[in-house]
């Protein structure tokens, strides 16, 4: 049931529905009690969309990212707002930074412009899984519709536009351990939702592939090249013969590990990024590394968000699938 | 002669100023042109800044640039957003691609917000010295401040911060012929202010240090690692004994040069980079690198802005120097 069903039963138009929802003097008092009693009798809540119907809007979008000097970020930002601006739409750009209560304060701080949906950029969004920690986006989606890239959360009007990271990982690590890798590094910089899907990538292909899950060889530190170098430097007695990182900046650091130790990459060990960035093309040897596909995501979050603000149905988790880019520091 | 000074010569508080510019029915006609006439008298024109006082104001600034997926950009558009939020304004952000008549387009749909003040990111913005390129900046310039981040145009109402790529750039190439360089290849990606500004240091180095200027040794190329690589590989009989780059990217790609051709780096080729980003520490042996101190640039900035908006005078052009970041790619 959307705004067309509502206009066509009702017998008015969609521009009329919206008056109603907007309670516009416009629209006389007999008018408006005949569409809300349809919309009652059909459960329908229009709340979040009516504004997208031109009568009330802005047509500008709010964009919220932790970091928008972040590489993978900083691309989003750049897709979303031209693709927004096809559409005739504005953004305005907050950076929350990574702090919990940053973020809530930057949620509601957007909420009072006159915005017609939110983007929340990253999965840093997502919360720890605990429905406490993303009460203030659920909250932020009854009043416009939230889009979460490379995020999810179960909660009606957040749409989750997300990199299929589990599968990937889980194909990848599966596909090292085809090629005889047998401790196999996970490096990560982030408790978020999409570091948290490709950890469960990586332990159920270690696990479907009869190795052992060892929380040494997974390694939480800040996204940084020099910092993972020394880092890993730093760990006695640490062996591997493969790395998997969350980041291509986290993979670099682990290829300048390995020079300094005279390991030849990938012969003692392959090493594979995320984000295929430019980094990736910077590294030597070139850097093998998952590409998330972050233009194709950007896009369907801003394609979904036309729909919904049109009034149409959208579905709640689209998943995109990413691809590995294969380099010179793989060699299955 | 500020907002301040016309208050007290006209005994009202500033609020009243701002509103006689805003031509606010809220002021007698009398105490209107009391105002003006001091306004007069003393040459004082405060179009541009009356808004900023916050009676009209929407506490926001247009923030555009080119493409915010660039790494400079990113930076720049992360740390201008951070520092104007300490002030309390919002941004709105227009990427606008490097085409002429697109950069005109954005410019004029960011001036129909209601924005304080507007800011417009990397020099692409700077023009190519005629007047009429820069013609449409002068216009918005009229309507509210405008911000220059790194470019320079001489016009009323825009205030220009960069850094000093000119001198940086001559210090580092006059350092290189001093340390005995003999065929200095300059490569560039742009024909904006700053690119300019860097080639003319460039070429004032050779010409001061008595060594011929080749133009066969400037070499314009997208600022793509592989493409940057392949175009020196694709060169007949080019020779060098090192290289500066308007971007660390470029750079990169000329070092990914010297390997394919078993050139030593810093032996047979030194290599400079500029803007001292990640991939400056990815780059293998680690890349010599220019910091333009993009942070103190945009904080210079966002605080000129506010001085601008509360009716103080803002000078017209301020200089960041930069530094040099050595590191393995050179050896003097």
């Amino acid at each position: 049931m959307n705004i067309y069903d509502i206009a066509e039963l009702a017998g008015v138009s969609i521009a009329t529905v919206s008056r109603v929802v907007n309670d516009s003097p416009k629209v006389s008092e007999k008018t408006k009690a005949k569409v809300r009693a349809i919309m009652e009798e059909n459960h329908y809540t229009p709340n979040v969309f009516a504004r997208g119907l031109g009568l009330n809007s802005m047509k500008t979008v709010g964009i919220i990212c932790p970091d928008v000097s972040d590489d993978y970020m900083a691309g989003s930002v750049a897709y979303l707002e031209k693709s927004l601006r096809t559409y005739g739409y504005d953004c305005i750009l907050y950076c929350s930074g990574y702090q919990y209560q940053d973020k809530v304060n930057a949620v509601e701080l957007i909420l009072k412009k006159r915005i017609d949906a939110l983007l929340l950029v990253g999965s840093n969004y997502a919360g720890d899984g605990e429905e406490t920690s993303t009460k203030y986006i659920a909250k932020a989606a009854r009043e416009v519709p939230v889009f979460l890239i490379n995020g999810y959360i179960h909660c009606q009007g957040v749409y989750c536009v997300l990199s299929d990271n589990y599968q990937i990982m889980y194909d990848t690590v599966s596909a090292l351990t085809e090629a005889g890798r047998k401790r196999i590094l996970f490096l990560y910089d982030s408790k978020s939702y999409s570091a948290a899907e490709k950890m469960r990538g990586y332990e159920d292909a270690l696990r479907d592939n009869d190795l052992p899950i060892r929380k040494e060889l997974e390694i939480f530190e800040q996204n940084k090249i020099l910092k993972v170098r020394d880092r890993l430097l730093a760990e006695k007695g640490l062996e591997f013969d493969a790395v998997v990182a969350s980041d291509d900046g986290m993979a670099v650091g682990a290829v300048k590990y390995a020079r300094k130790k005279g390991l030849s990459v990938p012969e003692d060990v392959n090493i594979i990024g995320f984000n295929n960035s430019e980094l990736a093309v910077c590294c030597e040897p070139e850097l093998s590394s998952i590409d998330s596909r972050s233009e194709v995501l950007c896009k369907t979050a801003v394609d979904s968000m036309m729909m919904a603000l049109s009034g149409h149905p959208v579905r709640h988790k689209k998943i995109i699938p990413c691809c590995f880019i294969k380099r010179r520091t793989t060699d299955f």
